[in-house]
């Protein structure tokens, strides 16, 4: 298996910094691109999809609730037809950037409260592929792999749409496939080399380990990696450096 | 000559509305959608393109200033990069809906203090043709009709784009086709029916008279007309009966 | 019983108006000012208080969430810490006006979902009181009226605050003195003068009819009217013409 | 002559960060605090004003144009009335933090553009003396030291409010009080040992050099120091062992 890295990228605002795109962007391989509702703003969004340009990374579009000073991880209870359109317009925002550059935007992964409220509301899931459908099927939807991954294939093909998987790596898993919950306390993993060895694992072997040591087989198109702070940054080069 | 007519449109904001866009709609030839950062927001977007859609009428992209507390009426000093990318993320979130409904974004009038911005400086006039020519060359950028059209179509060729020159129906005009300053106090036209013979009179002559009386023969691929009160809405219906 | 009328206030926007804030300012005792974060902007609170003056009428802040596109209608899930500073924040602004102008702000009610967040939260409920306290202990909140008056007093006597109880003159109680849930479809009174009728025998006898007929007493600081349409025009001024 | 440093403080926003506020913070002795319009929001303020309180720091309000995007270095083309209320807002807002924590708001220095705006148009200068007269007026106004200091000051006294002048430190000034424009090369000062020994000359002497070294006698209430980055936080440090 090839396992693609993606990650979280072009969250300044303005004058704000934040992460360092510009030394992760060459490690990972597809970039989740804030649109200007919880970061980023035009600008930004230009230099984001140059940089990705540059370094030959999947561009995706991370679109969220319009919350910028919550920074997208507050739910804001909206109606399916506010998301689907919110999820058009930031879409279409970056689509915009991508077309300036000669690059294709290639997929949608929501962001921090929208990305959850996907994962446990079927209708917020099936506005979303409302939304990414009737702009353009060849964009896939990013979501988290688990236990019902068929179920949302199924839906997704009622709109026409093909679905990215995703596993965290830093996160333990039950053994049906959930994750563990954050009120627990090994709900992430600390250890970074323990993070890469089950990373390598997937990569070589198709699984992971649960939480109680069983193998779990969950369908993996990318491994979500965090790039905002120093720590993040030496981890990936260590994973980089595993997976070659 | 046909005179087509264009009016701002979808310039509504949450729950505040603005404008009477279902019943002008009907009566209009271009709608400048705005682009949600001088007035609209997604929801907005979507059902105005749904609402041009069903009247077939074109649909032109307002961008703006991000100044949606003043209406996008107030200058912001920005670079010409950012002026790019503002122009381009509210040109791609439009599009968005656009392609989303089948319909095609045909023509880019900036709003407010940026069209203002972009007459007056050949910078700015610059960095949207690059903005709107990076995205699609088939995207016309309209700009108001004046003395030195050739000069202006000359720079847009540059950048290999075609421009639509709107002339102003209820404004004066000098001998040499500029607009007579709002300074001066018979800047504007306030007779409607004058203000109508003058739109049939360019119709059927392709020509305006000056302030002074003169002919002057102002190059006119669209007339633009205001929609935001009842009044404006019987001087459209007046003027569409006198123009068929 | 004096009856006090408190209405929802200044809530335009920018270029967007919203209500008969003049027409309807001379017509109530109580204005609820919105301060910038559910609509309103500084220019027009600094209006919106120079009105209220010229008619006497007492200034309340009308804090909501952050949340201009929904209207403060959406909950924002924040953290105590959060909604506390929100509401100083909006609370501090709005008083700003009222200081220049040399008139008191005299009371706090919260707007929209927050209102109905703090009245199912005691947490909630506790950080706006802890909020309103810190700033000006002579400073009232107003609130709900209904089964649980006294523990919301009790409550609020912890931090050194008084209360104000308003009661919704267009819906419908139950017996114990909940409001009829807006799932019913008899929630909403729609006949204009029974609901005059109402607030007269309230003011007159001190009770309300609930649904079934009960009759129900209900402490009633305050009774909210909405001002926001030409029909709320009509009937304050019934309703103002009963009362007197 | 005691040198009171004063510092921009409390421009995080968000989950952004900027500034080691924690470690700034005990250095120095006037703190001028966002206000939510060019950067902070009402969580970071309640929090600066806590530390300011902490180590004894005089509170500023640090009101500016509403520009978060720009932090408010662009100038925003507002009326007068416009930017008397949007600096009565920013000012409340934060007085509001201090109230809450029993601090008081000492002065008010304005941002950015709105800065400079202030020092080259005097309507916009009597605006903002009208906007913190008319709340309270002793609360002092921060300007910029030059040529002009008796004008700006005969202009306060008709607002009955009084002036604080400050110098910058790292900038050169020209013979006649007046900053040396940014457009020359010799604007700022790089060299930090020189800012330090110009500042403590100007406390044990009374004057700076300009330029070309005349001594310059410039009324200074306090010295305006960065505190955004690592190397601002060293020469602070060095400052403040220099000045005691």
């Amino acid at each position: 298996m090839k396992i693609k890295l993606n990650c979280d990228m072009g969250e300044s605002f303005g004058i704000w910094k934040m992460g360092n795109d510009e030394e992760i962007m060459p490690l990972i391989d597809m970039a989740n691109l804030a649109c200007g509702f919880h970061a980023s703003d035009a600008l930004t969004m230009s230099r984001s999809v140059i940089l990705a340009k540059k370094y030959n990374v999947s561009i995706g579009a991370h679109p969220s609730y319009n919350d910028l000073l919550g920074f997208g991880r507050r739910t804001v209870l909206c109606s399916l037809e506010e998301i689907k359109s919110m999820v058009l317009y930031q879409l279409g925002a970056l689509n915009a950037f991508c077309r300036a550059n000669g690059v294709v935007l290639s997929y949608v992964k929501p962001h921090g409260a929208l990305y959850n409220d996907m994962m446990r509301d079927e209708n917020i899931f099936k506005a979303i592929l409302n939304a990414v459908s009737s702009f353009n099927k060849n964009i896939k939807l990013m979501v988290l792999s688990g236990p019902k991954n068929e179920e949302y294939e199924y839906t997704a093909k009622l709109y026409d749409m093909k679905l990215l998987f995703e596993v965290f790596a830093d996160r333990n898993y039950n053994d049906d496939g959930t994750l563990v919950s954050r009120m627990d306390e090994n709900a992430v993993l600390h250890d970074e080399l323990e993070v890469v060895n089950r990373i390598v694992n997937l990569k070589d072997k198709g699984y992971l380990y649960s939480v109680n040591g069983q193998k779990l087989f969950l369908k993996t198109d990318s491994v979500c990696v965090h790039g905002d702070n120093d720590k993040a940054l030496e981890f990936i080069k260590l994973l980089r450096k595993a997976l070659y």
